[in-house]
């Protein structure tokens, strides 16, 4: 076998599109029909998909960017970017150690992770009527 | 009158407490108890009350800093920043020339600006299913 013929897999199947990504586009077109319809949210885990970051490159150009970014700092950093769709986020987790551990698309009014929880809340009232002397 | 009976005005109302603030953290609580109760959200114009730039200092700082941080690039950019009680929003606006236009704290589970609405959720689904020959 010469070296030609030797195929460098890493490099091809990371620089090409599977395929994979493309459909994709149909599916948040159905997930936000679905919002629009009945109020259902839904995510798109895309590190549990075969596509490779050619496609996850492809996917965010595609998308575009929109006028909202947050960032959460919890166990980790957590990015959250609205797309040029309304309703239609990109989503990166972090570890502690700074590595992606997710990537999702979330279909959704709002983000879920930046939604304040009303346990939450709750916590946080008692804590400020404590402070006040009238918890 | 002698240079010391002239009281420099600007300065001693820009490096007092008012006695404006604290009022506010008892107003907070309330509406954060609305919120809870009956999910209704509601919106403090900092800019709209007689306090000082200490005051809203002062503010700042017994309100905290939550682990959400958002901004928003509209007509002007716009920073949201969730506070160590959940569901308390600190929220700064400004024009496109970067001057602070508005101060607000927001009780909210989520703030307002945020969040997707609809009307835009429609319009960016017919893009999408335009682009995809679906429409």
């Amino acid at each position: 076998m010469s070296l030609q013929q030797i195929p460098i897999i890493a490099t091809s199947s990371e620089g090409k599109l599977s395929g994979n990504a493309p459909p994709l586009l149909r599916e948040i077109a159905e997930h936000l029909r679905n919002l629009l319809d009945s109020g259902r949210p839904a995510a798109i885990d895309l590190k549990g998909l075969p596509l490779t970051p050619h496609d996850l490159d492809w996917l965010r150009s595609q998308l575009g960017s929109g006028e909202v970014v947050a960032t959460i700092h919890a166990s980790g950093e957590s990015t959250v970017s609205e797309t040029s769709f309304p309703g239609v986020w990109w989503i990166t987790h972090c570890n502690e150690g700074g590595a992606v551990v997710a990537i999702l698309i979330e279909i959704n009014l709002v983000p879920d992770i930046v939604r304040a929880h009303p346990d939450d809340v709750r916590g946080g009232l008692e804590s400020l009527e404590t402070r006040l002397g009238t918890g």
